[in-house]
């Protein structure tokens, strides 16, 4: 079976099962309605903060857990089909330096990648910097080694340190006026307040609103995962 | 001879020393139009990245060093009479983690201070996390100990989170339109561009123009000391 048609399966059985807590009704698809709360209206998004993980390819995870492993679900994420796995790695840089064990994110994707704060590259010692990228995107990148209870690899290509984005349904961007690869700005008043900029929209059916920031901006701003922000429409002031 | 009036003396030895690298005539009081620039002009301020440091008080240095110790130069700051001293000690949170080797600070002060980023209070273990300060403002403080080649302290306040604060001279607070404690935002192009609010402007006659970051703000933008950030004068856009 293709592999997207696996991924979009698991998706839709994950996201079936998150919404069905207490709710049996919810097994009925989704309603839009649910989507557009009274914080979306007024442009506020809750903040995801992403720690240092990896996503692995069916043909690395085998090496790292073994042939006949699987991604166990430790939780799922806040956009649907995506979960924290129970599994971790150890990643060890090119001068030898290691930071781990870092969380596996699942489902698997069909090529490996690194997302890292550059707190953890200067940690690392990585002497070229990974770039800033939106997921998925490995032009001019750099490899490290990852370990795993059942063997290791090096990959050539696919460490980034991730953009600022804000996940959203076509029907939440529909609301806000964005579209999929729009770049806004984001005002945040955290304990040390900011507004960000080059903010990259991301809008697809399984997303749900939610900025992502590493924890490089949410701990330079001091916010959590559920804190808000205020997405500001224009991408410069 | 009281403490404050070494300190004073230390300060403009350092600042005649640094001044009058490859310039004979800056042994003469310097004039104030050197430290009125093009960039100050404009409203641009070089960032100053601070890493997590301490400084000490007198009694503290002669437990982590021992009684006949002094601190040495490493490198002057830019501030007047402040520098890098070559000492170092090792920090230990209440859960028993740690973390250095950290710089000390010169000169000596009347209280001793560490200076932490969230993400180092994170790594610490840190339950109840230092608030955001100016320096010197030790108001609802923890502590931590503090481990030298020569004994260990363990103080009972003074962790703090250092507040986005510039540094400035009164001419150069002058051309800007600034006093002291005022509070004003900052504009940064680098990596991840951003607009930072809650900056405290401080004003001395031995400071200089510097905008002092700390790793996580630092990190967040992308940015190194050197670069440089545009004032905005209103702290609220």
């Amino acid at each position: 079976m293709d592999e997207r048609v696996v991924d979009t399966i698991v998706a839709r059985v994950l996201e079936r099962l998150a919404s069905s807590r207490g709710n049996a009704s919810s097994l009925m698809p989704q309603s839009d309605n649910g989507l557009i709360s009274e914080d979306i209206k007024a442009g506020r998004v809750p903040i995801g903060v992403s720690a240092r993980h990896v996503h692995l390819s069916r043909e690395h995870h085998a090496i790292l857990f073994g042939a006949d492993s699987q991604l166990t679900v430790l939780r799922p994420l806040k956009q649907v089909g995506e979960y924290a796995s129970e599994q971790q790695v150890t990643i060890v840089s090119p001068v030898g330096r290691c930071l781990g064990p870092i969380r596996v994110l699942g489902p698997l994707r069909s090529t490996t990648q690194v997302e890292l704060s550059l707190t953890d590259c200067y940690g690392l010692g990585l002497k070229r910097l990974p770039p800033i990228r939106p997921s998925g995107d490995h032009r001019d990148t750099s490899g490290i080694t990852l370990v795993g209870p059942a063997g290791s690899i090096t990959i050539a290509a696919g460490v980034i340190r991730a953009n600022r984005h804000i996940h959203m349904h076509p029907s939440q961007a529909s609301v806000l006026g964005l579209r999929d690869r729009d770049v806004v700005a984001v005002r945040i008043e955290g304990e040390r307040p900011a507004i960000l900029f080059d903010v990259q929209v991301r809008v697809a059916e399984t997303f749900r609103a939610e900025l992502h920031l590493d924890t490089d901006d949410a701990n330079a701003l001091g916010v959590k995962t559920g804190d808000l922000a205020q997405i500001l429409r224009s991408d410069r002031l």
